[in-house]
Parts: C-alpha cells; sequence; structure tokens
C-alpha cells in the first residue's frame, strides 16, 4: 500500500525496528560511542530459531541505512541472496539472541569503556554498586545493588568468543546479566526491545565514566 | 479553536509549560544529564493545595511528548484517571512545590554531580564560593558569596526523605534554597518558572565541574 | 521593502550583525561557554563617538531574538528609550569600543578559563607558547610565539575594572591585545568583525583546554 | 543540465567530493578538532601529475562553501585565475597526494592529539597497539598490531617539511602509512577517498583520547 500524500509505501514492521537501529546510531555516533564504523546493531526477529536483522561491515553508524542491514539465521549466514556482508562479530549476536526475551543487542566502542575493560581485565570485571543508576538495568530496583561487568579477553577469532559468552549466559551459578566488556575493544548489551538496550547503553556509559573518573582522579 | 493554518489546535497554558519541560529534557538529554530514561521534570499548576503535572515514569527525557506527564495533588497521587504512572519520586516534587513561589522543580543526573555528591557526603554538603556564575542562582548579587550544597543519603524511601527535605526548607536558621544533591544519584534544583529553575540546572552543572576538575585534578 | 516570497522585510545592516551574534550564542551555548544566561556579546556601531549593540541582561545566550539587543552610547547608558535593561558589563564593552578597529566584543565563560583564572591569578596572568593555534589571534604569523594573557581581579564594581582595563590597552610598554581573563569569572575577547571575535574565542578556547589538561595531569 | 524541480544545477563530480569535505568540516568543528579556522583538506583529482581542491586559507571549517576550495597543480599554484589563496599547507597535501591509491588528505587541530604530539616529540613517535579500533585504519585485521604515529617539528617552512614527508613516505625501510603529527600542531591522515580518510580522523581521535587519558590519569 502506497502513503498516497508522500508517494512512499509504508514502512513493515522490520523497518520499523531497523529504523529504531538507525536512530540508536546517531546517537551513538554523535556521542562518540561508535566512531570510524565501529560497533555494531541488531534486532531479533526470532529467538528460535535464531533470526536477526544485523548491521553490514564497515558502515558509517550516523548514517546508517535500511539496505545497511542483514538478515542472518541461526548459524551466522546470511538468509536471503545478495546482501551485504555481516559484521564479522554476527555469531555475537546469534549467541545473545539464543536466550528467550532478547529482542535486541547493541554493541558500541568508547573510551572509559575501553580503559575499564584494560583495567580490570585481570581481575576478570568489576563491580558497580550503590548508584541510583543501577536502576536503569532492567529489572534492578535499588540502588543498593552490586552489578558485576564480566571483561573478556578480545580475540579476532569469534566464534570461540561467542562459546565463551553462551557458557557465561548459561552458567547456572551466577549467569550473565544485562552486559559484558570484551577488553580493549567494547561494550555488549542487550534488551527486550530497542528502547531498552539504548537505555542500558545509556546507563553502562554513565556508570563507566563515573567509575573511570574515579580511579583516574584520585582526589574526587 | 483550531488553527487553519497547521489544523492544529493553540496550547493550553499547561501544554505551553509542558512544551517547556520537552525542551529541558531535549537539552539535558544532549547534555548527558538525563540518559537512560532518569531524571524527572514538573511544573507547578496551584501551590496550595498543591496541583503540578510530573514526567511519567521510565520515559526517554530526549523525547517526551505532551502524554508523556501526570496531573498530581498534594498527596502524591493522580487526580484525573487513565494516566501513566507518575515518577517514583513524586513526593519529592510536591513537597518543594509547596514552597510558595515554586513554579518548576528539576531532577537531573550528572557525572559530576554523582561524583561530588559521594565525595562530600560524609560532611554532609559543600560551599561553593567565589563564582561569578554563582549569580546565576535567583537573587544572588555578587561572586562574593558562599552557597552551600546540602548532600542527603540516598533511600528508595521517599517519602522518609520528602519529610528530610522538608525540614530544611523550613529550617527557621539556616533554610536549604535553589538545591540539594541525593548521594550517588543526582541533583533537585527548582524556581519560579521553568526558564529559572533550567537555569539553575546549567549553572549548578558549571559550577560542579568547576569543583570536581579543581579536586580530581591538583595541578590545577 | 518587504520580500514578496517570505512576507518578511529584509535585515537592515544593524540586524544582519546581530544575527551574526545570535548565532555565535547558539554555538557558545551548546559548547558550554555561555550556559544559564552568562556572557554578554556586541557589535561596534561606531568607535568614535562609542555605540554599540549589546546584549540585554538575563537573556538565554542560546535562543536570542532581534530585541535581546540594546542600543547603547559612550557612556553606557541606552540611547532610545523603551530598552531592556543592558548587560552589567557594558562599561567594559564600551572600553573595548573606544579602540580604533574594534568591530566586536565577546565575553564568555567556560570551565577551562575559569579554572586557569584562578590558578594564575596571582602571579597577574600567563604565557601560553609554541602552538600552532596561536596563529587563529589576528596578526600572530607564527607558532614561535608568546602570547601573555592578563587576568584581572573580579569584581561587581564594573566602572573601576573598566578603568583598569582601559590602562592595559593604552599602555605604552606592553598594550595588551586580543583578551583578558577576570578571576573565576570568564574571558574578554575582540576583533574587527564578529567572524573575526568569535575565531578568538575558538582559538582561546581551545588554547585554555590544552594548558589546564596539561597542568592537571602531570603525566601528560 | 537544470533540475527542473529545484532549479540548480546538478553537482559535477567534483562539487560531490568538495560537499563530503565540507560535511566533514561540519562534523570536525562540532567535535572540537577543526575550530578557529584551523585545519585544511584536499581531494585528489588526479595522482599523476597530482591535482587538487584544498580549503582556501582562512575559513570558518564549520560552515564551508563549494566557493571555499582552490583548484591546485603539482607545484602548490593555483591552475586557475581568480582563485581564493589556498591554504598555507598546501605543498603537504601535494605530496601526500603524490602517492598512488590516495584520494583524500584531512588534516585537523584536536586537544589530545596537540598534547600527545608534544609529550612524544622527543622520541620521534609513540607505539598505539593492542586496541580493536586499530582496525579502522586501512589494511589492519587484527588488535594484534602496533601501529606507530610519527611527530614532526613543527616549522613555519612548509616546503623544508614537506620534503621530510616525502622522505618518510618513501622509506624503504619502514614507510610512513596512515598518518602523522605535527609538534604542538595537529594530524595529518589520508585514505582512498573522503569516507576512508574521515574514518581515520575519527579513530585516530578515539585513539590518542585512549592513550592521553591512560597517561595523564595515571590510576586508570
Amino acid at each position: 500500500m502506497t502513503n498516497t500524500l508522500t508517494g512512499t509505501h509504508p514502512l513493515s514492521g522490520q523497518e520499523v525496528l531497523i529504523d529504531q537501529l538507525r536512530e540508536c546510531g546517531r546517537l551513538f555516533h554523535s556521542r562518540g560511542w561508535s566512531v570510524g564504523t565501529s560497533s555494531n546493531y541488531s534486532v531479533v526477529l526470532s529467538n528460535d530459531p535464531v533470526e536477526l536483522a544485523v548491521t553490514a561491515s564497515g558502515k558509517d553508524k550516523g548514517r546508517l541505512e535500511q539496505t545497511d542491514f542483514v538478515h542472518i539465521g541461526a548459524d551466522g549466514s546470511p538468509i536471503e541472496t545478495n546482501q551485504p556482508k555481516s559484521s564479522a562479530e554476527t555469531m555475537l549476536h546469534v549467541v545473545l539472541a539464543e536466550q528467550p526475551e532478547v529482542g535486541c543487542i547493541l554493541h558500541t566502542h568508547s573510551v572509559w569503556g575501553t580503559l575499564l575493560s584494560d583495567h580490570f581485565f585481570e581481575q576478570g570485571g568489576f563491580d558497580i554498586e550503590g548508584f541510583e543508576m543501577l536502576k536503569g538495568l532492567e529489572g534492578i530496583k535499588t540502588h543498593e545493588h552490586s552489578h558485576w561487568i564480566p571483561v573478556f579477553e578480545n580475540t579476532q577469532d569469534i566464534p570461540m568468543l561467542a562459546d565463551k559468552v553462551r557458557e557465561r549466559l548459561d552458567d547456572p551459578m551466577e549467569p550473565m546479566t544485562h552486559g559484558f566488556l570484551i577488553r580493549k575493544h567494547g561494550l555488549y548489551t542487550w534488551g527486550k526491545d530497542v528502547f531498552s538496550a539504548r537505555r542500558h547503553i545509556e546507563i553502562y556509559e554513565f556508570l563507566f565514566e563515573c567509575v573511570a573518573r574515579k580511579i583516574g582522579m584520585p582526589g574526587i
């Protein structure tokens, strides 16, 4: 059906979701969290079997187009032909999309996250506690909470890293929630929808800046 | 009456005020003071008995709509039916709105405010003095002034915190003026109208950055 | 003459200059150099006798209107009736406008300038040297240059401060050029036109950040 | 051919490239990397013999017009008559454009780059290693890489500096790739097209901030 006023077709459900990711890209690029074509974003079209639309490789995140996304299946391969190459980190998105109730996965690269991921690498992660802003992470109801951010070693072997991430997500003792860092690389977080995952990015970046400034400016 | 050019109705007085808060939200979100759906804002429709329009819970402050505000009475409950849930901190707005001549209350979360609120918590607050920018706080006529910012302990028991705030506002010896911080949480400030309260936010954030950098960068 | 397409009148020469100041305001507010209604700007309509258009007191610099400027004469008083109150610092603009070839005066308040003005107050100012960006100050042709920024004590007695500034401008041994700081207050700079004065603001702010970070982060 | 809808001519190939540089200018000015009319940008129209369009001297990089570019030949002189004066650093662009496959050269001035260029001047440059973001530099496939940024002494003798740069580009043992700094001055980088060179600017600025904060905030 064509919109008779503008001559354009109405957006499909998938196009609406991709538009939400495009807006994330504009915001995150302007904040300095997705510069230089870094980062990748996806929306989950199905959790079981996994189907998702993920950013194509090498795109400027501040100017994403509808055609800059790839339709991917449970093995990380394109479902449709004639698509652009998907991000090298697609399998991390797939593993996160296997979790029920995950609707969107966002991966960004910030200066504060990069510095913290290196600082805390040896101890495997770090706790963030006592901040009101922790309540912005889904399900956390009070600032009297301690949230652990795991840090994984960086690697170009994404399938191996994806396996490690799956293991931590499924850890029966202490399942990983909300997000993780990769050393000198960046942040992964997720949520039930784009709105929720985007909120997690903003919350994590705020908390990372608080934690990093407190470490780096000893007086304060 | 319908605007014949645009087909829209002119804004009511309350809608104009809410539009001013929406613009605050866009500004504060872009500055990083209201990210991740944090913060809440209100305009006072009546001081006695208190009636105010306050942001609904969980909204993105960079994209507030007219429908993202709740009409609240003197006990912090909605006056109208079928409204969205108001912010959890509504009673703090009510207590501040009880003060005569308060027309707008703004609550934000910045990195510098968060760090200072923790740094100075043990001593109950801190003085800001000697800055020309202090003159941006209503009624202060000279930089030769010392302004005390109280810091309250953070809590999820908002009615209890509201009582403490009311007590400090009514303190016959040293009534609290202009604003206060909550530990590792954020800033409350107010003014006779949105313009004035918004100016206070900008002034406090400027001063917080000056004070925090001076503490955290000892050489300077 | 009315613009037949838009129904508006073309801008007068003075209105064009004021529009250039309004654009400065939007830029400087977004950079954090003119927040909370701080700062004031003027264009010089005549150097001898002095006539200038200066920002009215208490306006949001990010949203200046044509009507937010006051027409002022050589004694700092309004030339026309029914004008808004001019900035309290108008006499500083008048003294600077007495200099031949000064067409625009800009006064801003930044965090780095505020910190440096306090740090270097006791020694009366500080040298900035060796930076390529110094060439952005009118007439400086090489980075092999040392530029002295005087720092004046802050005061609410503007006529007295204006006298001190005039004395330094007329100093036969070492006349003050380009700009000065007022302690814990802000920067004054000027130029032959709005473009030139605005460039000086941007150059000074860049250099202030370089100098202040180098002092405050001893490792770097 | 005139566009019948807008009454404008379609852009020529060169105009399209210049529009891409104008957009770089808006972005870099807003980031604080090209303030105060600093910086200069060029697109290469021919590598052999060199022809390029480079920014005219003294323009505000946030508001570049099509007419703010100069058409230059292999000796750095204007090819056409009646052109504005080209940037004083034009010969550096010419030397870089002599490299085959260089389509765009960007020169910017940031605070972090300025501080690092001074900090590492004595040792002639510095290594950046282990960051995922290094993969944003053309041809680098893994974070397990060490990238050397040379730092040249600043000078107003641009032809002499251009000779030194050519020597380093042609160094048979260790040819200079991607970019270099000039002491207390700024960054030069380049790429096969505007998109690629712009990505390099964003990548370098991100990495400079990481490296400089790590040095300047010893705790982190």
